[in-house]
């Protein structure tokens, strides 16, 4: 396909012309579609109907120790689902505490502990004048508004093919002992679906960061969503490689069955040292005599064990597969050799990046919005919400219908076109 | 009977011997008994087993207004549930927020909050020199060992049959800008059983606290978990009253179905004003994207209104007050007219408190737990484990079978007669 790039001015308004009149007729078309937020599609969900029937009123809700899992009690959660998630995320029951339904508060609840009680001794961040983190961008618009909210600046590090800037990460941690985290995505990452190399996740474990307290956030959000069943790509476990480089208790490790089972009905858990957990339980017992049992014990009768939620996720991957590819093949048609963005083909994950000329994000975000089709807001993935460049988008794939992600597939690389080529004569 | 404080040295010893005897029998059987927390029984428990059948793989998942409870969102609960625990706490769903499964974690989150962020653009409390709560003794440990992690220092307040001391709380509470909260259990009080009365609950609504961001935690924990059907204690609604009083924004009120439902896989609210709520929202925005949905359905489903729920109670009730009036009916068999200590029948709640002679609680909960029987530790209910009189016994009857109760009562009162015996020789 011939690049933009290279086209004359009078080639480029001609294509522009043909464009403009696609695009007007799904402007006028009153669609209203959206592929702002990684949620997963009722489809999904009804892949974890049968959750429901699990328990029942003649159910015996006693788990494999003899406790009442209705009853309170039982703080880290019950052992079985320690050992599920422990199969999950590749570490030992030992080192999980099981959490409510959300990995997300978990983190605030991690970085709030800091800020009020410090980490393993250290003095509260809340006592400090400068609490900085490291933010690999594109990143997690969650992760970056929570840190935000605890007055915590933060400084971008390029993500690279092969994960976060190593180079950078090990410079400024060590430099800077303001500097007291860093937030990872490592599997399929949120946005581009990038997963970190055995390299990065061995100079990750390798750091010798000038705070003590500094802490590696390791968001394990898509540690099992993988979209093929060989082509998987693989992640070296950072707990372990942590334990082997001599920093057994630099790492928190995040994880949850959101996008397993039911977002919001799920289970989340944390992994860590033994260290790391005696101050985390130290916090919960001051919170909660204890998370839902009788979920747990439903998520563990439901998926029985580790092969039981490997087909569960393969469901899952033939339902999200062809939406993937559907984006992807669309881009590879119509935008390869156009010179006018890049993108990643992730091999899981929820999302895919799609990296415009610089200075057009917003305007292709709010080209698609008029036309009916809702993006996430360009900026998100970026700390503050302001992408440097303003060209990073991303795009999530797995609510939307098969039919209703064509056509908005379509009408965003129209807008991409358009605002490309209105982007290239300027400076014609 | 014939009280103790005035029998002979003589009849004291003779009494004695013959309560050895007794104790000595029970010490030599091997006992194993638990009165130590406010845990409900498995009998009670059962009555919520139809809960796991009212979701099923061919239930429709969607809320009232169309949502999928399976998926992402709805921040602050979804609509039915805020009526259902509205009308169970007397507040409009608009003034209510639902959280997971804990009221303890709400107001530990709340205090965080207040630390990090202060509490209505106040300064956040980690940045003041001091920071001290009232506390009405005797109270709940957990409020207080959750205020001891903060750093908050914590000031008694006597309870009296009327609820704490409000001549104290007002003094203090109007001269100490340090003064930001107070910890309230309104209603069948743990451990006394004791409700607030109109009164009281009228000059809380007009507190003038010299602090700004001064506010009374309400835990509601006992709102609807009466004894007797007619017979029951009515308490001041604190939301409307403040409003009443122009203090709308001084109060934060929690509730959970934890003692109602399953304890670990209720449902928890907080209710407060607007500008409360905003606040809160804020917060929680960063904290998850969402609790629980499916499980508030599910409650909704099976309580479906508050009749269902009333009806629900009675049926606890009639579990609980055999339990209730059988340590109560032995209290006055055995030791009324003693003269070694008080008690208060409550009408609900799921406590009873026993105001030993001073000096004599940590004496008689370990003389119990030598005998097999476990007692809440002497001191637990006050801030820092103290109790300065060494006197309040906190008595959890829910727990055990009406058998194992009657056995574990009467080695508490045999306890109870031989500490007391020995404290009075000592002053003969």
């Amino acid at each position: 396909m011939q690049s933009y790039q290279e086209m004359s001015k009078e080639e480029l308004l001609q294509e522009k012309a043909g464009l403009e009149e696609a695009y007007r007729k799904y402007a006028n078309s009153g669609l209203k579609l959206d592929m702002s937020r990684g949620k997963p599609s009722a489809e999904q969900l009804d892949l974890s109907m049968g959750m429901m029937d699990v328990l029942n009123s003649d159910s015996d809700l006693s788990c494999e120790d003899g406790t009442d899992c209705r009853n309170y009690g039982v703080l880290d959660g019950i052992q079985e689902a320690k050992v599920l998630l422990g199969d999950m995320i590749e570490c030992h029951p030992d080192n999980i505490i099981i959490f409510g339904n959300s990995s997300l508060n978990i983190m605030f609840d991690t970085i709030s502990r800091s800020m009020t009680h410090g980490v393993m001794g250290s003095t509260p961040w809340c006592k400090l004048d400068r609490v900085k983190f490291l933010c690999p961008v594109p990143g997690y618009d969650r992760h970056f508004s929570m840190t935000e909210y605890f007055g915590i600046e933060m400084i971008n590090v390029p993500m690279l093919p092969t994960g976060p800037d190593m180079d950078m990460v090990e410079d400024l941690a060590s430099r800077d002992e303001a500097i007291k985290g860093i937030w990872c995505v490592p599997k399929y990452s949120n946005p581009q679906g990038i997963t970190y190399s055995d390299e990065t996740v061995r100079r990750f474990a390798r750091l010798r960061p000038a705070a003590k307290d500094f802490r590696i956030y390791w968001d394990n959000a898509y540690g099992v969503h993988h979209l093929y069943d060989i082509d998987q790509d693989n992640l070296v476990e950072i707990l372990a490689e942590c334990k082997r480089a001599g920093n057994p208790d630099m790492v928190y490790k995040f994880c949850s069955t959101s996008k397993i089972s039911f977002p919001g009905s799920g289970v989340a858990a944390i992994a860590a040292s033994a260290n790391n957990l005696v101050e985390i339980k130290k916090q919960m017992q001051m919170a909660t005599i204890g998370h839902d049992k009788v979920n747990q014990l439903r998520h563990v009768r439901f998926f029985k064990d580790i092969y039981g939620l490997t087909e569960h996720m393969r469901k899952h991957a033939a339902i999200l597969r062809p939406k993937f590819e559907l984006i992807l093949n669309t881009f590879d048609r119509e935008l390869k050799g156009r010179d006018i963005g890049t993108w990643i083909a992730p091999k899981g994950g929820y999302f895919i990046a799609f990296e415009a000329l610089e200075g057009c994000a917003k305007a292709i975000v709010a080209k698609a919005k008029k036309a009916g089709v809702t993006m996430t807001p360009a900026g998100a993935p970026y700390p503050y919400g302001k992408d440097p460049k303003d060209s990073t988008i991303r795009i999530a794939p797995t609510y939307p219908t098969l039919e209703d992600l064509e056509i908005a597939t379509d009408v965003l690389v129209l807008c991409v076109k358009l605002v490309s080529i209105e982007k290239i004569l300027e400076g014609k």
